[in-house]
C-alpha cells in the first residue's frame, strides 16, 4: 500500500498562514517532493531547502526545462544524501512559480492571481510553510535541514525558529543576513523588470511576460554567482563563433552570448513577480535582527548540529559570512563545524561536482545516525 | 589680445578622422576645455582624459547638472594638477554627448542624428581625435596624459599610440584590457538600454528616450563603481526615512534610494545611446591585442614616464591589472611607478578627497620639469 503523500510531484493544501508582515494566507499550497522512504518512527527526514530560482525538483526531471533536477549529482541512492538511507523532502518556497502559493496563484478575493495582491513574504515565512508541510507528511523532527544560497538561510531560520524540531543543520554559501551589496544587486533585478512595460504593475497573466526586464535581471545577478576568475578562466575575450571583432552590437565576446543565453533561459522558467516576492525576502532577511540585533541569541541554547561550508571564491556570500555565523553558533555554545573549500566557481559552486563538498557531506550526515 | 582657441565651452571642428573598426568620421568635432596658460613653445600642455560617464567639464560647472566639475578639487589654481604652471586641456571623447562627435550628432549624410549609424569606435579612436585636437592648439608634445578609469586607458593608448608626444602617463584605477567580468557587466547594461521600448533601436531623439532603461544601466554599473565595505559602512541595512520595514516594493532600505536616484539623475545628463558606444569602445580595449598579444610591445622603446596608482578596495579595476601594466612597462625598460592607495570607496576613490592621490599626482608632475 503507498502513501499517496510521499512521492514525486505532490501538491500539498494546507492551511492558513500567518504571516511576518501581518497578513495571512489563507490555504497555502507547497508543492513538493519526496525521494527514499520515510522510517516508521519518522527519524530519517531531510529537507532540502532551495536558493532563490530553485524548485523542488531536487533530483527529478524539471517540467518546464526537461533537465535534470538541480541538485541530482548530491541526492540520490548512494550519493551523498543517501536516498537508500535518508528521506528527502523538498518543497517550492512560497512565493515562487512551481506550484507553491505566490503572485501567479489565484487570490480567493477576486478567483484572478494574486500578482502584486500576493503578501510581502519572508524566509521565515517559507520556513513555516515547510514546517504545516512537514506536519502534513507526519515529520516531527527532521535528521537535517540542508540548503545553500537562499536554502542555507532557511536552514538556519530552520535552526533558529524551530530549534526542536532541526537535529542537523547544513548551509552553504550563505549569510544570515543580506548586505548592503547584496540589496544593491536585487534593486537592479527589480527595477529591470519593473521597468518592462510589459510588467504592467504585475498585471501581465493574461497578456506578454515582462520577459525582457526579468532577463536582464538575471544577467545582473548571474554575474554574481560566478566568480571573476572563472569567467575569465571560461571566457575571457574570446570571441564567439567569430575571427574578428564586428564593430558592432551583436554579442561578439562569448561572455556576452553566455549571458544573452542565461537571460533569456530564465523567462521560459520563472515568474518575474516571484523574483520581485523572492529577491524582497531575501533582502529582508536579517536573523540577528529578529533576535534583538544579537545573531548568538538566534541559537540559544540550541542542541542542534550545525555545518557550515563556503567557498573562497563566492563574493556573493564571502567567507566571512560563514564565519561570522560560526562565532554566533560558538557565542551560543551550539557545536559547529565549518569548512571553506576552494573552488573557481564563485558562488554557484555548491551547485557543481565537487568531491570535498560530498565528503563533508556524507560525513556530517553519517555522523547523525 | 586673447586666443579664441583657448578657454571654457569651446568646440573645434577638425579633419576627417579613419576609425579602427574601417569607418571613417567625416568632419570630427571636439568639445573641449582649457585651463592655464599654454607656454610660448607650448611645453607645458597636460591632458585630461575623463572616464566613461565623464566629460570635459573637469573644473568648470557642468551645463546640465549645475554641478562643480568632476575633478575641480585636483585642477586648478594651487592644486594638485596645477594650472598656475600647466595648461590643462580636457575634451569630451567622440561617441559622447557633450560636445563631441557622437550618436546624437547630425549624420552628414541624413541631415538627422546618427543615431546607431554612427561608426563603433575604440579608446584609441578617441585618442586620435584628441591628437587632431592639440594639433589645432599647437600643442606638439603633452608634458603628460593624466586619467583614471577609461581616462587611463586613453593614458596608456596615447602613450602606446604617440610615443613621442607624451613625456609623462598617469594612470588612475585602471586596466590595459576589459575583463569578462567587466565586459559582463557592460553588456548588463546595454540590454537594458536595448530591453526599453523607448530605445526603438537608438531612433529616440524625436521622441521619449528610454530614461528606465539607461538608469537600471547606471544602477548595475554604479555598484560596480563602489566597495561592498564602503556600501556596508555608508548604508548597510539601514532603512530609508521609515523604522520599519513596510513589506512592499517602496525603496525600503537607503541604499536602494540611493542607486534609484543614482539611476534617474543619470538620465538627465547622458544619452543613452553614447552609453551602448562608450561601453562598447571599452569592452573592445585590449592594448596587448594591438600588439601582437604583448602587452610590452605596446611600450617598447618609450621615453614616456608612467605613474599607476591603485586602491586597494577597486574591485572593477584592481590593483593586479595595473600590477600587470607596470610589469610590461618593466619589461619594456619604461620607466615606471606604481603605488597601491588604501581607500574605503572602491574604484570611485580616483575621484574623491585623497591627500595621498594629491601627494603623488604632485610629485610626479613636479618631477617632469
Amino acid at each position: 500500500m503507498t502513501d499517496a503523500r510521499f512521492g514525486l510531484d505532490r501538491t500539498a493544501t494546507l492551511g492558513a498562514l500567518a504571516l511576518d508582515g501581518g497578513g495571512t494566507l489563507a490555504a497555502v499550497e507547497v508543492a513538493y517532493e519526496t525521494y527514499g522512504t520515510l522510517a516508521p518512527d519518522a527519524s530519517n527526514a531531510i529537507l532540502i531547502c532551495h536558493a532563490l530560482t530553485g524548485d523542488q525538483h531536487v533530483a527529478s526531471t524539471h517540467p518546464r526545462t526537461g533537465k535534470p533536477g538541480w541538485w541530482a549529482r548530491m541526492v540520490g541512492p548512494g550519493k551523498p544524501i543517501d536516498t537508500d538511507r535518508w528521506c528527502v523532502v523538498a518543497s517550492n518556497v512560497i512565493g515562487s512559480c512551481l506550484g507553491s502559493s505566490g503572485p501567479a496563484s489565484g487570490d480567493p478575493a477576486t478567483g484572478r492571481p494574486y500578482a502584486m495582491a500576493f503578501p510581502v513574504i519572508t524566509i521565515r515565512d517559507m520556513v513555516r510553510a515547510q514546517a504545516m508541510l512537514l506536519d502534513h507528511l507526519g515529520i516531527g523532527t527532521l535528521a537535517a535541514v540542508v540548503g545553500g544560497s537562499m536554502g542555507g538561510m532557511q536552514a538556519l531560520s530552520w535552526a533558529a525558529t524551530f530549534p526542536d524540531r532541526v537535529r542537523a543543520c547544513v548551509t552553504l554559501a550563505s549569510a544570515a543576513r543580506h548586505s548592503a551589496q547584496n540589496i544593491a544587486f536585487h534593486e537592479v533585478g527589480r527595477q529591470a523588470i519593473m521597468a518592462d512595460p510589459n510588467w504592467a504593475n504585475g498585471n501581465y497573466y493574461d497578456g506578454a511576460a515582462p520577459t525582457a526586464g526579468l532577463a536582464v535581471a538575471r544577467m545582473a545577478a548571474h554575474i554574481t554567482y560566478l566568480s571573476e576568475a572563472g569567467l575569465t578562466a571560461k571566457f575571457g575575450r574570446k570571441l564567439q563563433a567569430r575571427d574578428t571583432k564586428t564593430f558592432g552590437f551583436d554579442a561578439d565576446f562569448q561572455v556576452e552570448s553566455y549571458l544573452r543565453h542565461q537571460g533569456l533561459a530564465f523567462t521560459d522558467r520563472f515568474d518575474a513577480n516571484s523574483y520581485l516576492y523572492i529577491t524582497r525576502a531575501l533582502d529582508y532577511f536579517d536573523l540577528a535582527e529578529e533576535h534583538g540585533g544579537h545573531l548568538a541569541r538566534a541559537f540559544a541554547g540550541s542542541r542542534t548540529r550545525f555545518c557550515l561550508v563556503s567557498f573562497d571564491t563566492d563574493w556573493l556570500y564571502p567567507t566571512s559570512e560563514s564565519r561570522g555565523i560560526v562565532h554566533a553558533l560558538n557565542a551560543a555554545g551550539a557545536p559547529a563545524s565549518f569548512v571553506e573549500l576552494k573552488s573557481p566557481f564563485g558562488h554557484d559552486a555548491f551547485l557543481l561536482d565537487s568531491p570535498e563538498l560530498d565528503r563533508v557531506m556524507a560525513g556530517f550526515l553519517g555522523a547523525a545516525a
